[in-house]
């Protein structure tokens, strides 16, 4: 009999959840929107217990665990007086939230909880296109940036987690003037000029109606390589991959793919940032489910 | 009986190496000058064969591994065709050298191979300024600017080795505008604009001699709490420790620190960034034996 795990991808707008095994395993998925803690921890609880209802009456497994892939900033420290709390969010009702107390208190089976760019880190180095990288870097650029890692075995944790979205960036000088950054912390971070919202700002236009020749994107590849780059010299990730709604950008991927071996400028002799490099930074292999896979894969690990 | 351990520290002008278990318990420490490969390790290698004949006349321990701190660039991935071996490196005769193989065949005992800055790293956290704090982020800036991480139980090897010193810097506005940096691949990365070449470059005076109101120091704590920055947000360390000849010019520590949470803009609400900042970035615990313990410790984690 297959163990069966429960998956909680808690995202800022919808909260995905599924019980299975791994990706081609995965017995049931809803997803709903994001509501305040309250009702959506009760939603998630209750898809679980029906869940776990149709496990017994098909005489089946029951789900051993639950992980957590949680929006970020969130105390993912075990030990820690506020493990499983949402720390300070601008997402109305969320700040403060405690995630595993409710939970574990409907569902009665161990818990976990890490950053969602840790957890989908983690199911790309268990199941998708990381797979045996240590590190693996994951960095989503979307309505945010965030990165997971991979490193030594576990997910990184330390005085918090990684925050790659807030690392800086040399502005490119074709970057209109006018447009500052929208980061409310540092203006001009990564965040702050290549993020969605950054896009949409500062082109008026959703990035997805940005066509393949507007310079949005050489721009957009020059603050994402500079990204990468900082990760290979501090992490040097054994693979990096890139996801998020904005990396469907048109030839976004090898655009930075381009950038980074620009900003390398020979320095690293590795075959990864030469010839091998459109296998070293690559697009998610899980896609969409990387979220609620790394839920899933951290459950698992707690066996 | 306490087991003891050869530690060698293979830097650019200098070789120390060591036998002993700990900081206060080194028997015995030399250091010669780096001469070329085959001279080097031949002389480090009867330096050991001397202390084991010691060891085994006073009917003590016999030394049962033997750890290797080395300059890089250098092959730090056991089962590598080319591990324990220098790469490309502008320092003269040592491109492409084999450390292990020549080392083994003298001692004929387990041996091991790391970084500089790695096992200064996990000495830190062994018996110095990190202990117990996962991830530990060790800095060194000096004639290079280098930087070793201990992760999740063990030093942070990847795609090859941290490289913190090219990490991009943002410009200081009050830099000297003539001067462009002095790194031979990327001219005005963290190396290029704050090692103490740069440093003795650009104003004319070697570190040591620029008195402490000379405004270099406030441009140089601006380039190095960038990159402390960088790493908060890449690894989350738990404690920097930053070491170095350069770190100790006059107030420079203090200043970077202040620049570090100044760059933060109060993004990262952690009392070691905030009111506990002088215990978060700290001078190094062991000095000038950081290198040469570290590469015992290496030796110690091979039992």
């Amino acid at each position: 009999m297959i163990a069966v795990y429960g998956g909680i991808e808690g995202g800022g707008t919808k909260f995905v959840c599924a019980v299975g095994s791994g990706p081609d395993e995965l017995h049931s998925v809803c997803s709903f929107d994001t509501e305040g803690p309250e009702e959506t921890l009760d939603r998630a609880a209750a898809f679980f217990g029906e869940q776990q209802e149709a496990l017994w009456r098909q005489g089946s497994a029951k789900i051993e665990a639950v992980g957590v892939a949680m929006f970020g900033p969130v105390d993912v420290r075990p030990g820690s007086p506020s493990y499983g709390h949402v720390l300070s969010t601008p997402k109305a009702g969320w700040s403060g939230a405690d995630i595993l107390g409710p939970l574990s208190e409907s569902l009665g089976v161990p818990l976990v909880l890490d950053t969602d760019v840790n957890a989908a880190a983690l199911a790309e180095w268990r199941w998708g296109a990381a797979c045996e990288c240590d590190p693996a870097l994951y960095l989503t650029v979307g309505t945010g940036i965030g990165g997971g890692v991979f490193v030594n075995g576990r997910p990184l944790h330390g005085l918090l987690h990684p925050e790659m979205g807030h690392i800086h960036v040399r502005r490119h000088p074709n970057d209109p003037a006018s447009f500052l950054g929208i980061c409310p912390f540092h203006g001009d971070c990564l965040e702050g000029m290549a993020s969605g919202p950054a896009l949409e700002q500062r082109w008026g236009s959703r990035p997805e109606a940005l066509p393949v020749d507007h310079p949005a994107w050489d721009i957009q590849a020059y603050y994402l390589a500079q990204a990468v780059v900082t990760c290979i010299y501090t992490l040097a990730p054994e693979r990096i991959v890139l996801g998020g709604g904005v990396m469907r950008g048109p030839g976004l991927l090898a655009k930075v793919r381009r950038e980074v071996r620009i900003l390398l400028k020979g320095y690293l002799r590795s075959e990864a940032v030469g010839a091998g490099i459109d296998a070293y930074i690559v697009a998610p292999a899980l896609g969409d489910r990387a979220g609620v896979l790394g839920a899933l894969a951290l459950a698992e690990r707690l066996q």
